[in-house]
């Protein structure tokens, strides 16, 4: 469900370098080249441009545009090209930097990709940055902040369709039984979001319609200003229905004054190899408009050119 | 630093399986046989075997071999015919299905394997029990236990040999105040213990003795009638020591009153290709008899002839 358009006969991978190459050369930089080329590549061609570019030009990719891009576009091409464990690793890294209890960075990498993508990930962020993501994250966090985030970070699920209905059943039960305390921060509850695999939560939610003819999502919704909450719901919707996760995290930050660039770049990047067909349908039913004339109004220039690239928007 | 002798010329995996399957024809087995064979065959021989003989003979060879053996000699060979996630993924597995607060087993398997062989286990635990060691450990236990136990289970330490010096001395402070105060379930204390590399953890006990003069593990020995302290040594020890942790569960097996055979029976089996060698020595060194003696003095037959060969004692 990949949005972006990979021409059927590529140009060969040392062609793609030596026309990079010729981008950053002379007066001025071609972007317009480097947006024809790379945002129609897929991750194993844009991995081997990048190592093809290393070893041909004696210089990481990634720093030659770091040299010659700059602001919003830049920061969506250096996404863009770093491969999805190494983006994955370095938004959760951005993410601790940048530390603030509203920051869904870390719940949206951890509870949309699968598991062996998030082992991918963690792999990654050892190698960078010589220390694990689980004990950056816990060392940030505290409270019930820590006691959801750590082991929704650790833990590896199981990703067999396998459901255990009566387990489902018991589970919605307690859940219920938990928010209506308003026991948000429960152990039990906060055990089932952490541990049980997406089709097993999936199921409980389910169940939990079943059983009380509401959708917990939508009654976390109401209480979501305040920020463990927000995450709480966070987390239910990215393990369950990402692709609707992915439409608000796009709307909110196209609606808002003065457009929220780090999240439209972020998503924009991470998904359009994933689901992006899917979340442009999503933005569609809920907004009424489509994704890419949201998109075009809310940016400019070469930004605008390669993100509008990346949804599979192409003027021809 | 394995234990086990594989011969330098050994016979093909083809006559391994044949020798093997003559073993269980005609009258009775001949044990002496299986052990001559599959005590000296190091994990890939053996996982070959397995192989070739499934293929040769139709039936799974732990099949074959849960028909013919029986008691204590069964369980090893068992054991020690599974590959070393399998093995790991069938160990958490019993321990949840017998759970008990003393139980240290699933500390053991999760604190003394390196962060890439704990991925293997998980993954042989989804394969074989269709769901995740995190789940199934956090529905078993409550309050402290799980507090500590799901991020242990759950976390990918990083395994790089850096150390932050200066983190080090800031988090031993730490652990002394909370363990001064008592303050076992302390939740930085647990983050401390769950999410560190091992190197950082080993370089914090470091600290903690420069500073206050006194060894964390020893000083946890102390209170360790509460199960709960009790695990948390078995962590530490796990994490920094384990050659110490396993010389002592060989000796409480060992010097027990009638000998604990499963907990013999797991660390041969789990160790006997990894480290068996330096647990002999702290054997040697802590009970001034060597483990082979121990061990022959508190079992008998086939069991004795297997352990000992494993730990690499055989009589030529």
């Amino acid at each position: 469900m990949s949005t972006i358009i990979v021409p059927a006969h590529a140009t060969s991978i040392t062609d793609d370098v030596e026309q990079l190459h010729k981008a950053f050369s002379g007066w001025g930089t071609n972007e317009k080249l480097i947006i024809s080329i790379l945002a129609h590549r897929d991750a194993e061609q844009r991995k081997q441009i990048r190592e093809t570019y290393s070893a041909t030009h004696n210089e990481d990719l990634l720093k030659s545009l770091d040299k010659e891009l700059s602001n919003d576009f830049e920061k969506l091409v250096l996404l863009w090209i770093l491969s999805p464990p190494e983006r994955d690793a370095y938004l959760v890294n951005e993410a601790t930097k940048r530390w603030t209890k509203s920051n869904q960075v870390v719940v949206e990498v951890v509870c949309t990709r699968s598991s062996h993508d998030l082992l991918l990930a963690k792999q990654a962020y050892h190698a960078r940055y010589k220390k694990s993501m689980e004990e950056d994250i816990a060392y940030l966090t505290k409270g019930d902040f820590r006691k959801l985030l750590l082991p929704l970070v650790a833990t590896c699920r199981y990703e067999g369709s396998e459901v255990n209905m009566t387990l489902a059943k018991t589970e919605a039960k307690l859940l219920h039984e938990k928010l209506d305390d308003k026991c948000y921060n429960d152990d039990d509850l906060i055990r089932i979001l952490t541990t049980r695999s997406k089709f097993q939560i999936n199921a409980t939610l389910n169940q939990y319609k079943n059983i009380y003819g509401e959708d917990i999502i939508k009654e976390l919704e109401e209480d979501s200003k305040d920020e463990y909450i927000s995450l709480l719901r966070a987390t239910l919707e990215c393990l369950t229905y990402p692709e609707k996760y992915f439409e608000r995290v796009l709307r909110l930050a196209i609606n808002k004054t003065g457009t929220d660039e780090g999240a439209l770049t972020r998503v924009v990047a991470t998904r359009a190899e994933v689901d992006m067909k899917v979340i442009k349908e999503e933005y569609l039913k809920r907004n009424s408009v489509p994704l890419d004339k949201a998109i075009a109004k809310d940016t400019r220039g070469d930004y605008e050119d390669m993100l509008l690239a990346l949804i599979g928007c192409v003027d021809e």
